[in-house]
Protein backbone atom coordinates (compact mmCIF):
# COMPACT_ATOMS: atom_id res chain seq x y z
CA UNK A 1 0.00 0.00 0.00
CA UNK A 2 1.03 2.67 -0.91
CA UNK A 3 0.65 6.68 1.34
CA UNK A 4 -1.31 9.21 -0.29
CA UNK A 5 0.31 11.17 -2.95
CA UNK A 6 -1.07 14.56 -0.93
CA UNK A 7 -1.17 14.94 2.35
CA UNK A 8 -4.39 14.75 3.99
CA UNK A 9 -5.88 17.56 3.91
CA UNK A 10 -8.43 19.08 6.61
CA UNK A 11 -10.38 22.69 6.99
CA UNK A 12 -7.94 23.16 10.33
CA UNK A 13 -5.06 22.00 8.13
CA UNK A 14 -5.99 25.38 5.67
CA UNK A 15 -6.99 27.38 8.33
CA UNK A 16 -3.43 26.98 9.60
CA UNK A 17 -1.45 27.34 6.57
CA UNK A 18 -3.90 30.25 6.06
CA UNK A 19 -3.22 32.03 9.16
CA UNK A 20 0.35 31.69 8.91
CA UNK A 21 0.67 33.26 5.86
CA UNK A 22 -1.39 36.39 7.14
CA UNK A 23 0.79 36.64 10.49
CA UNK A 24 3.90 37.19 7.86
CA UNK A 25 2.78 38.52 4.86
CA UNK A 26 -0.52 40.36 6.23
CA UNK A 27 -2.00 38.66 3.21
CA UNK A 28 -2.87 35.61 1.78
CA UNK A 29 -4.08 33.35 -1.71
CA UNK A 30 -6.14 30.50 -2.50
CA UNK A 31 -3.43 29.86 -4.21
CA UNK A 32 -0.52 30.79 -2.00
CA UNK A 33 -2.16 28.46 0.97
CA UNK A 34 -2.26 25.84 -1.78
CA UNK A 35 1.03 26.08 -2.30
CA UNK A 36 1.94 25.97 0.67
CA UNK A 37 0.29 22.95 1.95
CA UNK A 38 2.06 21.50 -1.50
CA UNK A 39 -1.50 20.55 -2.84
CA UNK A 40 -3.05 22.51 -5.96
CA UNK A 41 -5.72 24.74 -5.41
CA UNK A 42 -8.69 22.63 -6.37
CA UNK A 43 -7.59 20.48 -3.52
CA UNK A 44 -8.71 23.22 -1.05
CA UNK A 45 -11.81 23.44 -2.70
CA UNK A 46 -12.78 20.06 -1.62
CA UNK A 47 -12.87 20.96 2.07
CA UNK A 48 -13.74 25.31 1.77
CA UNK A 49 -15.86 27.19 -1.23
CA UNK A 50 -13.20 29.98 -1.25
CA UNK A 51 -11.71 32.82 0.16
CA UNK A 52 -14.51 33.59 2.09
CA UNK A 53 -14.92 30.36 3.54
CA UNK A 54 -10.87 30.32 4.76
CA UNK A 55 -11.36 33.41 6.55
CA UNK A 56 -14.15 32.23 8.69
CA UNK A 57 -12.13 28.99 9.40
CA UNK A 58 -9.64 31.19 10.47
CA UNK A 59 -11.82 32.54 13.10
CA UNK A 60 -13.06 29.31 14.11
CA UNK A 61 -9.19 28.88 14.60
CA UNK A 62 -8.64 31.26 16.66
CA UNK A 63 -11.61 31.61 18.70
CA UNK A 64 -11.42 28.41 19.97
CA UNK A 65 -8.60 29.44 22.89
CA UNK A 66 -11.64 31.64 24.53
CA UNK A 67 -13.04 29.77 27.12
CA UNK A 68 -16.85 29.61 27.51
CA UNK A 69 -19.25 31.98 29.23
CA UNK A 70 -20.90 30.19 32.09
CA UNK A 71 -24.32 31.52 32.03
CA UNK A 72 -25.92 29.54 34.89
CA UNK A 73 -27.54 31.68 36.95
CA UNK A 74 -25.54 30.83 39.98
CA UNK A 75 -22.18 32.27 38.38
CA UNK A 76 -20.70 35.87 38.63
CA UNK A 77 -21.38 37.24 35.06
CA UNK A 78 -18.66 39.99 35.04
CA UNK A 79 -16.11 37.68 36.26
CA UNK A 80 -17.26 35.16 33.62
CA UNK A 81 -17.55 37.70 31.21
CA UNK A 82 -14.08 39.39 32.13
CA UNK A 83 -12.45 35.75 31.58
CA UNK A 84 -13.89 35.26 28.08
CA UNK A 85 -12.53 38.60 27.09
CA UNK A 86 -9.12 38.65 28.58
CA UNK A 87 -8.95 35.27 26.61
CA UNK A 88 -10.77 36.77 23.33
CA UNK A 89 -7.36 39.43 23.56
CA UNK A 90 -4.81 37.07 23.64
CA UNK A 91 -6.07 34.84 21.25
CA UNK A 92 -6.62 38.32 18.46
CA UNK A 93 -3.29 39.80 19.67
CA UNK A 94 -1.11 36.57 18.57
CA UNK A 95 -2.54 37.41 14.97
CA UNK A 96 -2.97 41.05 14.40
CA UNK A 97 -3.03 41.30 10.51
CA UNK A 98 -6.17 38.68 10.66
CA UNK A 99 -8.13 41.57 12.53
CA UNK A 100 -9.22 43.55 10.11
CA UNK A 101 -9.85 40.57 7.51
CA UNK A 102 -12.34 39.03 10.49
CA UNK A 103 -14.50 42.78 11.36
CA UNK A 104 -14.52 42.59 7.11
CA UNK A 105 -16.75 39.92 6.99
CA UNK A 106 -19.44 38.63 8.91
CA UNK A 107 -19.42 36.39 11.77
CA UNK A 108 -21.12 32.84 11.21
CA UNK A 109 -18.46 30.17 12.29
CA UNK A 110 -21.03 28.18 14.45
CA UNK A 111 -18.56 27.38 17.19
CA UNK A 112 -18.10 31.75 17.11
CA UNK A 113 -21.35 32.26 17.46
CA UNK A 114 -21.61 30.05 20.59
CA UNK A 115 -19.83 32.93 22.13
CA UNK A 116 -22.11 35.75 21.23
CA UNK A 117 -24.97 33.38 22.26
CA UNK A 118 -23.29 33.07 25.97
CA UNK A 119 -22.79 37.00 26.29
CA UNK A 120 -26.26 37.33 25.23
CA UNK A 121 -27.66 35.15 27.69
CA UNK A 122 -25.69 36.25 30.45
CA UNK A 123 -25.87 39.91 29.67
CA UNK A 124 -29.93 39.28 29.43
CA UNK A 125 -29.37 37.54 32.45
CA UNK A 126 -27.74 40.23 33.91
CA UNK A 127 -30.81 42.75 33.57
CA UNK A 128 -29.69 44.16 30.17
CA UNK A 129 -32.71 45.64 28.17
CA UNK A 130 -32.65 44.00 24.85
CA UNK A 131 -32.73 46.99 22.88
CA UNK A 132 -28.91 47.39 24.13
CA UNK A 133 -27.61 44.09 24.08
CA UNK A 134 -26.33 43.92 20.49
CA UNK A 135 -24.87 48.30 20.88
CA UNK A 136 -23.21 46.68 24.31
CA UNK A 137 -21.67 43.50 22.35
CA UNK A 138 -20.55 45.90 20.11
CA UNK A 139 -18.83 47.91 22.35
CA UNK A 140 -17.09 44.88 23.88
CA UNK A 141 -15.98 43.71 20.89
CA UNK A 142 -14.54 46.81 19.79
CA UNK A 143 -12.30 47.71 23.25
CA UNK A 144 -11.55 43.64 23.06
CA UNK A 145 -10.09 44.14 19.24
CA UNK A 146 -8.34 47.60 19.83
CA UNK A 147 -6.80 46.24 23.36
CA UNK A 148 -5.82 43.45 21.12
CA UNK A 149 -3.62 45.37 19.32
CA UNK A 150 -2.24 47.50 21.62
CA UNK A 151 -1.24 44.44 23.36
CA UNK A 152 1.36 43.66 20.71
CA UNK A 153 2.38 47.56 20.66
CA UNK A 154 5.97 48.02 21.42
CA UNK A 155 7.04 48.97 24.56
CA UNK A 156 6.61 52.42 23.75
CA UNK A 157 3.68 53.24 22.64
CA UNK A 158 4.36 56.67 21.93
CA UNK A 159 7.84 58.75 21.78
CA UNK A 160 8.37 60.97 24.79
CA UNK A 161 11.09 63.07 22.66
CA UNK A 162 7.99 64.32 20.65
CA UNK A 163 5.40 65.31 22.92
CA UNK A 164 4.94 68.75 24.23
CA UNK A 165 2.48 68.52 27.29
CA UNK A 166 4.39 68.34 30.53
CA UNK A 167 2.03 65.74 31.56
CA UNK A 168 2.00 63.45 28.68
CA UNK A 169 5.80 63.58 29.03
CA UNK A 170 6.36 62.76 32.98
CA UNK A 171 3.06 60.32 32.10
CA UNK A 172 5.12 58.05 29.04
CA UNK A 173 8.57 58.34 31.35
CA UNK A 174 6.85 56.46 34.09
CA UNK A 175 4.92 54.22 32.49
CA UNK A 176 4.68 50.01 33.00
CA UNK A 177 6.33 48.77 30.08
CA UNK A 178 5.18 45.56 28.07
CA UNK A 179 2.41 43.34 29.31
CA UNK A 180 1.66 45.01 32.61
CA UNK A 181 1.18 48.84 30.59
CA UNK A 182 -1.40 46.94 28.52
CA UNK A 183 -2.97 45.21 31.08
CA UNK A 184 -3.79 48.20 33.69
CA UNK A 185 -5.38 49.75 30.37
CA UNK A 186 -7.43 46.78 29.74
CA UNK A 187 -8.87 46.14 33.02
CA UNK A 188 -9.71 49.89 33.36
CA UNK A 189 -11.31 49.72 30.44
CA UNK A 190 -13.30 47.02 31.38
CA UNK A 191 -13.94 48.73 34.71
CA UNK A 192 -15.16 51.47 33.20
CA UNK A 193 -17.71 49.93 30.63
CA UNK A 194 -18.94 46.85 32.86
CA UNK A 195 -19.49 49.71 35.97
CA UNK A 196 -21.50 51.79 33.17
CA UNK A 197 -23.66 48.99 32.01
CA UNK A 198 -25.88 49.62 35.85
CA UNK A 199 -27.35 52.31 34.21
CA UNK A 200 -29.17 50.05 31.15
CA UNK A 201 -31.56 47.51 33.23
CA UNK A 202 -32.51 46.85 36.55
CA UNK A 203 -30.54 43.55 37.12
CA UNK A 204 -27.18 44.76 35.83
CA UNK A 205 -27.75 47.56 38.35
CA UNK A 206 -28.07 45.22 41.01
CA UNK A 207 -25.10 43.21 40.74
CA UNK B 1 13.46 73.90 -20.71
CA UNK B 2 12.67 70.26 -20.35
CA UNK B 3 10.45 68.87 -18.11
CA UNK B 4 12.51 66.65 -15.27
CA UNK B 5 12.74 63.29 -16.10
CA UNK B 6 10.92 62.08 -12.55
CA UNK B 7 7.71 63.74 -10.79
CA UNK B 8 8.56 65.61 -8.07
CA UNK B 9 8.48 63.48 -4.79
CA UNK B 10 7.54 64.39 -1.43
CA UNK B 11 6.85 62.97 1.82
CA UNK B 12 3.05 63.61 1.26
CA UNK B 13 3.14 61.76 -2.23
CA UNK B 14 5.47 58.92 -0.84
CA UNK B 15 2.49 58.65 2.01
CA UNK B 16 -0.37 58.80 -0.31
CA UNK B 17 1.52 56.06 -2.52
CA UNK B 18 2.13 53.51 0.16
CA UNK B 19 -1.60 54.09 1.61
CA UNK B 20 -3.29 53.36 -1.64
CA UNK B 21 -1.25 50.26 -1.64
CA UNK B 22 -2.30 49.35 1.95
CA UNK B 23 -5.65 49.84 1.07
CA UNK B 24 -5.42 47.64 -2.02
CA UNK B 25 -3.41 45.33 -0.84
CA UNK B 26 -2.58 45.22 2.89
CA UNK B 27 0.92 45.66 2.35
CA UNK B 28 3.88 47.76 0.87
CA UNK B 29 6.97 47.73 -0.17
CA UNK B 30 9.60 50.29 -0.59
CA UNK B 31 10.12 49.03 -4.21
CA UNK B 32 6.35 49.28 -4.31
CA UNK B 33 5.74 52.32 -3.42
CA UNK B 34 8.88 53.56 -5.47
CA UNK B 35 7.12 51.56 -8.93
CA UNK B 36 3.71 53.11 -8.63
CA UNK B 37 5.47 56.88 -8.34
CA UNK B 38 7.25 55.63 -11.43
CA UNK B 39 10.85 56.66 -9.91
CA UNK B 40 13.72 54.39 -8.03
CA UNK B 41 13.45 52.83 -4.63
CA UNK B 42 16.95 55.22 -3.87
CA UNK B 43 14.79 58.38 -4.70
CA UNK B 44 12.68 57.42 -2.13
CA UNK B 45 15.55 57.20 0.77
CA UNK B 46 16.06 61.33 -0.45
CA UNK B 47 12.62 61.73 1.35
CA UNK B 48 12.48 59.49 4.05
CA UNK B 49 14.72 56.41 5.51
CA UNK B 50 13.03 53.08 5.49
CA UNK B 51 9.89 51.40 6.11
CA UNK B 52 9.26 52.85 9.31
CA UNK B 53 9.58 56.01 8.36
CA UNK B 54 6.68 55.59 5.61
CA UNK B 55 4.63 53.95 8.20
CA UNK B 56 4.97 57.62 10.17
CA UNK B 57 4.30 59.85 7.38
CA UNK B 58 1.11 57.34 6.70
CA UNK B 59 -0.04 58.03 10.64
CA UNK B 60 0.47 61.68 9.97
CA UNK B 61 -2.00 61.40 6.55
CA UNK B 62 -4.34 60.15 8.42
CA UNK B 63 -4.39 61.96 11.62
CA UNK B 64 -4.58 65.16 9.85
CA UNK B 65 -8.33 64.80 9.63
CA UNK B 66 -8.41 64.72 13.56
CA UNK B 67 -9.56 68.30 14.58
CA UNK B 68 -7.79 70.40 17.46
CA UNK B 69 -9.34 68.75 21.20
CA UNK B 70 -9.63 72.82 22.47
CA UNK B 71 -7.85 72.83 25.83
CA UNK B 72 -9.23 76.33 26.91
CA UNK B 73 -10.55 76.65 30.27
CA UNK B 74 -13.89 77.35 29.29
CA UNK B 75 -14.47 74.61 26.74
CA UNK B 76 -16.60 71.66 27.49
CA UNK B 77 -13.85 69.37 27.83
CA UNK B 78 -15.88 66.23 27.14
CA UNK B 79 -17.52 67.59 23.83
CA UNK B 80 -14.50 68.52 22.78
CA UNK B 81 -13.25 64.96 22.98
CA UNK B 82 -15.68 63.49 21.78
CA UNK B 83 -15.71 65.33 18.33
CA UNK B 84 -12.43 64.43 18.43
CA UNK B 85 -12.75 60.81 18.93
CA UNK B 86 -15.61 60.30 16.59
CA UNK B 87 -13.18 61.98 13.32
CA UNK B 88 -10.10 60.04 14.56
CA UNK B 89 -12.09 56.92 14.10
CA UNK B 90 -13.63 58.33 10.54
CA UNK B 91 -10.24 58.92 9.76
CA UNK B 92 -8.79 54.92 10.50
CA UNK B 93 -12.15 53.78 9.14
CA UNK B 94 -11.02 54.52 5.80
CA UNK B 95 -7.72 52.36 5.91
CA UNK B 96 -8.38 49.50 7.86
CA UNK B 97 -5.52 47.23 6.75
CA UNK B 98 -2.79 50.31 8.10
CA UNK B 99 -4.50 49.69 11.58
CA UNK B 100 -2.42 47.01 12.77
CA UNK B 101 0.58 48.86 11.14
CA UNK B 102 0.46 51.88 12.67
CA UNK B 103 -0.36 49.78 16.23
CA UNK B 104 2.82 48.33 15.55
CA UNK B 105 5.05 51.31 15.42
CA UNK B 106 6.25 53.74 18.48
CA UNK B 107 4.32 56.80 17.31
CA UNK B 108 7.14 59.71 16.92
CA UNK B 109 4.92 62.01 14.20
CA UNK B 110 5.25 65.49 15.77
CA UNK B 111 1.83 66.38 13.91
CA UNK B 112 0.13 63.16 15.45
CA UNK B 113 1.24 63.72 19.11
CA UNK B 114 0.05 67.22 19.02
CA UNK B 115 -3.07 65.11 19.25
CA UNK B 116 -2.40 63.05 22.67
CA UNK B 117 -0.66 66.45 24.12
CA UNK B 118 -4.11 68.02 23.91
CA UNK B 119 -6.08 64.79 25.05
CA UNK B 120 -3.64 65.01 27.99
CA UNK B 121 -4.05 68.62 28.87
CA UNK B 122 -7.74 68.50 28.28
CA UNK B 123 -7.90 65.16 30.84
CA UNK B 124 -5.36 66.48 33.24
CA UNK B 125 -7.47 70.50 33.55
CA UNK B 126 -10.58 68.29 34.03
CA UNK B 127 -9.31 66.36 36.93
CA UNK B 128 -8.09 63.35 35.96
CA UNK B 129 -5.10 61.91 37.95
CA UNK B 130 -1.69 61.97 36.70
CA UNK B 131 -0.68 58.20 37.14
CA UNK B 132 -4.52 57.47 35.13
CA UNK B 133 -3.67 59.81 32.21
CA UNK B 134 -1.87 57.45 29.86
CA UNK B 135 -3.94 54.16 30.80
CA UNK B 136 -7.42 56.13 29.90
CA UNK B 137 -5.81 57.48 26.78
CA UNK B 138 -4.73 54.16 26.19
CA UNK B 139 -8.52 52.99 26.79
CA UNK B 140 -10.05 55.65 24.66
CA UNK B 141 -7.37 54.68 21.76
CA UNK B 142 -8.45 51.03 21.85
CA UNK B 143 -12.08 51.46 21.76
CA UNK B 144 -11.46 54.13 18.60
CA UNK B 145 -9.72 51.85 17.13
CA UNK B 146 -11.89 48.77 17.44
CA UNK B 147 -14.51 51.27 16.47
CA UNK B 148 -12.77 52.19 13.48
CA UNK B 149 -12.97 48.41 12.28
CA UNK B 150 -16.71 48.17 13.28
CA UNK B 151 -17.75 50.83 11.55
CA UNK B 152 -16.52 49.26 7.68
CA UNK B 153 -17.86 45.95 9.22
CA UNK B 154 -21.04 44.48 6.98
CA UNK B 155 -24.18 45.55 7.49
CA UNK B 156 -24.67 41.99 8.81
CA UNK B 157 -21.80 42.01 11.08
CA UNK B 158 -23.79 38.49 12.86
CA UNK B 159 -25.06 36.14 10.75
CA UNK B 160 -28.65 35.44 12.74
CA UNK B 161 -29.33 31.75 11.45
CA UNK B 162 -26.52 30.72 13.13
CA UNK B 163 -27.10 32.74 16.54
CA UNK B 164 -28.82 29.93 19.12
CA UNK B 165 -29.92 32.49 21.91
CA UNK B 166 -33.18 33.59 20.81
CA UNK B 167 -32.56 37.18 22.58
CA UNK B 168 -29.82 37.56 20.16
CA UNK B 169 -30.99 36.47 17.43
CA UNK B 170 -34.07 39.09 17.75
CA UNK B 171 -31.16 41.70 18.35
CA UNK B 172 -29.44 40.46 14.87
CA UNK B 173 -32.49 40.74 13.27
CA UNK B 174 -33.93 44.03 14.95
CA UNK B 175 -30.65 46.02 14.61
CA UNK B 176 -30.20 48.74 13.02
CA UNK B 177 -27.84 48.96 9.65
CA UNK B 178 -24.68 50.37 8.14
CA UNK B 179 -23.33 53.57 9.96
CA UNK B 180 -26.39 54.01 11.96
CA UNK B 181 -25.55 50.52 14.11
CA UNK B 182 -21.96 51.43 14.50
CA UNK B 183 -22.63 54.88 15.64
CA UNK B 184 -25.14 53.73 18.31
CA UNK B 185 -22.86 51.31 19.76
CA UNK B 186 -19.96 53.87 19.46
CA UNK B 187 -21.74 56.61 21.17
CA UNK B 188 -22.41 54.11 23.81
CA UNK B 189 -19.31 53.69 24.18
CA UNK B 190 -17.98 56.88 24.95
CA UNK B 191 -20.91 57.48 27.10
CA UNK B 192 -20.03 54.28 29.10
CA UNK B 193 -16.18 55.35 29.00
CA UNK B 194 -16.06 59.07 29.69
CA UNK B 195 -18.93 58.56 32.29
CA UNK B 196 -16.89 56.71 34.39
CA UNK B 197 -14.23 58.77 34.47
CA UNK B 198 -15.48 60.74 37.44
CA UNK B 199 -14.29 58.34 39.35
CA UNK B 200 -10.22 58.54 38.90
CA UNK B 201 -10.40 62.56 39.44
CA UNK B 202 -12.07 65.33 41.44
CA UNK B 203 -12.25 67.87 38.81
CA UNK B 204 -13.62 64.84 36.34
CA UNK B 205 -16.29 63.93 38.62
CA UNK B 206 -17.89 67.32 39.05
CA UNK B 207 -18.12 68.02 35.06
Amino acid sequence: MGRPSTPLLSVERIAEAALALVDSAGEFTVAGVAASLGVRPSSLYNHLAGKAQIVEAMRSAVFREVPTIASSPGADWETSIRRALRAYRDAFARHPRLIPMLTAQTVSARDVMRIYDDLARVLSAAGLEEGRLLDVITVLDSFVIGSALDLVAPDAVWDADQAEAPELVRAIRSAASGRDRADRAFELGIDLLLGGLGGLGPGAAAR
